[in-house]
């Protein structure tokens, strides 16, 4: 028996069926003598209506006001889940982020999560009440009603778990766990049964879409016990199979993990590489490439810069598609003549692949596998960049399934460690 | 220059066109000096389709749980109204009911109105923002949302104008205005420019539609200045000629206002008489009869009881046509045998038709022109109940629309006073 968190993406809450689907789900565990939080997503394309209304009024929407309209897409979800709930006899309330009040900071359409009171939420579960709370949402010091941006229901729901410290928090999405690869890519791809928080947060950084980045992070922190797993199979299926299905997010290395040395192999097509060349090589060069960058609010992801031979090197970084055109406008109308650089590159038909495990650690030989997989298939590495538990090579992208299939046999992950 | 409140139905913002011809027209009063704050409704459909998809889950939903759903209408409302003022250069910024706090009682679904916290639209008005607040809604001492039930907009809107104090509350709807009865019935009927309290009291629950009765109740207790007017003009006629368009409301009979004996007639087709007959006259019996009647929610209008001859007495009341049987089934089951009354009859097919004027107090012989009138056309009168301002009959339905025109040329109600 124990305070479990469940949280249902917008697929889910989908339909009046689904919904109901949800309630019988829900109902089971609660049966079950779990004190149950549940945290919705806005049924699929509720969020997106909304803002297209917005867009429709501006192009640009004020976006207090855009929170005040999306905000509502949950709202409505937690009420129809409430009484789905009653309708088949179980207790139920539902609460907007500013009733419980789940309290974020003030910037509008990606407000952060503050605190969390749980006296009121406490109060209902301790009455055996299902407590219903939209994901996606607060309120600020001021009243105003924030959302998180995409994806914010994980967090919603992380940072419930953490606040009302939770025995787990199990997120129902449309996938049935978090895979050692995509399994439209490689068929053999396998479904883990555990994951670390750490592995979690760069499958997650490199394009692994099973949870939103932010709610990992918040996993990791307050050490939440996180549950990937399928809102697909039958409501009423048991207890028990449901407890073990999925991917667990966990914190401790213990034995199983220790004999994986890599988890999975993650992948993305969404960046494009840029090189300024023969950059002089002196101290605050990479501001100078990088600042105006930023300043024009584009992000960008791996930074390489190479030792130089003659005084001068070469610099290059990604960014993602969507503004590459824009960041080559920045350099060469900011940057290459005030540094004094030589030619700027750029390549969109790119992609990275990365390897990931907590195993990396305390294995050698890693890299070395990789790359020579690699250069079995043909494939040139253009730019490499590691971290402690990763390990990113950006390739042309027309061989990115190939690479993907070769090193996931290569590191045997189609097998059970 | 004063404080002005608008509200705007739910055709005036049924799309995003018409929501911007909303902020032109605030704009407009904006621009003239006004502190402006504005109401709107949910957008027309939208609470409808939020209530069916919450019947969808359950035939009577949980009441707290459809506020929390019906409520979300209102709440996109105020946001694209907020964002089409700033689209066209003027500041604004919407409000929730909760965010005011709008405070209500906490009968979910038709909650009244208990006080409105003013300081926070206050500030905003003095810095100039237009300050717009969803319609329909407030929230509870326990922090939970309430709906005002259908029409809740014109209540919230005259309520927020009487804590404010404002100088005038303008009801923008779809008719420009009440008339002395409905042009489509009798197409020489007339614009009245101005109406009393009280009587328009009497016509919004004779079945005038154009205003929600408690909405009246509310300016009528608190004296605020109400003009019910078209927002179908075009957004920028100019300010003079809108301030005294549609009826206004007023509390003080002026000099104008004397001359008018009768100010409108009103009639409706939504009732059904019943007749207890031989009833034994004695202390207590209104009570036997109506009492299991107002148990089974069953609301009743007109009640009629004569004189007896005998010793027994007819006793005739209305109800709702579709409480008609309902009503039938109660006095047949419980009522009959235990008072030993006669046979109960019942009509269907009548219509109540009234001559409202605040004038007929001082004027002898109102009653007399009505009945000679309807006596002219060969109308029988089957019931009559009067108030200080009102003279009522009930009449065979087929004859209402003849019975209105005659009434209305015999008053003389197409001439302006």
């Amino acid at each position: 028996m124990g305070l479990i968190v469940h949280k249902y993406g917008g697929t889910s809450m989908g339909s009046v069926e689904r919904i109901q689907n949800v309630a019988r789900r829900v109902a089971k565990w609660h049966a079950a003598g779990h004190q149950m939080v549940v945290v919705p997503s806005a049924m699929s394309g509720e969020t997106n209506r909304l803002i297209a209304l917005a867009k429709e009024i501006h192009p640009q929407p004020d976006a207090r006001e855009l929170d005040m309209i999306a905000s509502t897409g949950e709202q409505v979800s937690v009420g129809l889940l409430a009484m789905a709930l009653k309708a088949i006899g179980v207790d139920a309330v539902s609460y907007a982020g500013w009733q419980v009040a789940v309290r974020t900071d003030n910037a509008f359409t990606k407000a952060r999560i503050q605190s969390i009171d749980d006296a009121k939420v406490r109060g209902d579960l301790d009455a055996g009440r299902v407590v219903i709370i939209t994901g996606f949402q607060g309120v600020d010091s001021g009243g105003n009603i924030t959302t998180l941006g995409r994806g914010g229901s994980d967090t919603s729901a992380v940072a419930v778990a953490a606040a009302l410290k939770a025995d787990e928090c199990l997120i129902y999405t449309d996938v049935d766990g978090v895979y050692t690869t995509d399994p439209r890519i490689v068929p053999e791809a396998r479904r883990l049964e555990k994951v670390t928080f750490e592995e979690m947060l760069e499958m997650a950084s490199l394009g692994s879409k099973v949870l939103q980045i932010r709610s990992v992070e918040f996993a990791g922190k307050y050490k939440v016990k996180t549950r990937v797993l399928s809102s697909l199979t039958p409501p009423d299926i048991s207890l028990a199979e449901e407890a073990v299905s999925g991917t667990l997010i966990t914190f401790e290395e213990d034995d199983t993990m220790e004999q994986a040395v890599i988890s999975g192999i993650a992948f993305n097509r969404d960046e494009a590489k840029i090189t300024v060349m023969n950059v002089p090589d002196r101290p605050g060069i990479a501001f100078q490439i990088l600042g105006p960058i930023a300043e024009a609010n584009i992000d960008v992801d791996m930074i390489i810069q190479n030792a130089s031979n003659d005084g001068t090197t070469d610099f290059s970084f990604t960014v993602h598609r969507n503004e590459y055109q824009q960041a080559l406008d920045v350099l060469n109308t900011k940057v290459r003549d005030h540094i004094k650089a030589g030619d700027i590159g750029g390549d969109a038909k790119i992609c990275k692949v990365s390897v990931v495990g907590i195993g990396m650690r305390s294995h050698v030989g890693i890299a070395s596998l990789m790359f020579r997989t690699l250069s079995e298939e043909g494939i040139n590495i253009q730019m490499i960049s590691t971290s402690e538990i990763k390990i990113s090579v950006v390739i042309e992208d027309k061989y990115m399934e190939l690479a993907v299939r070769a090193l996931h046999k290569a590191f045997g992950l189609e097998q059970a460690v």
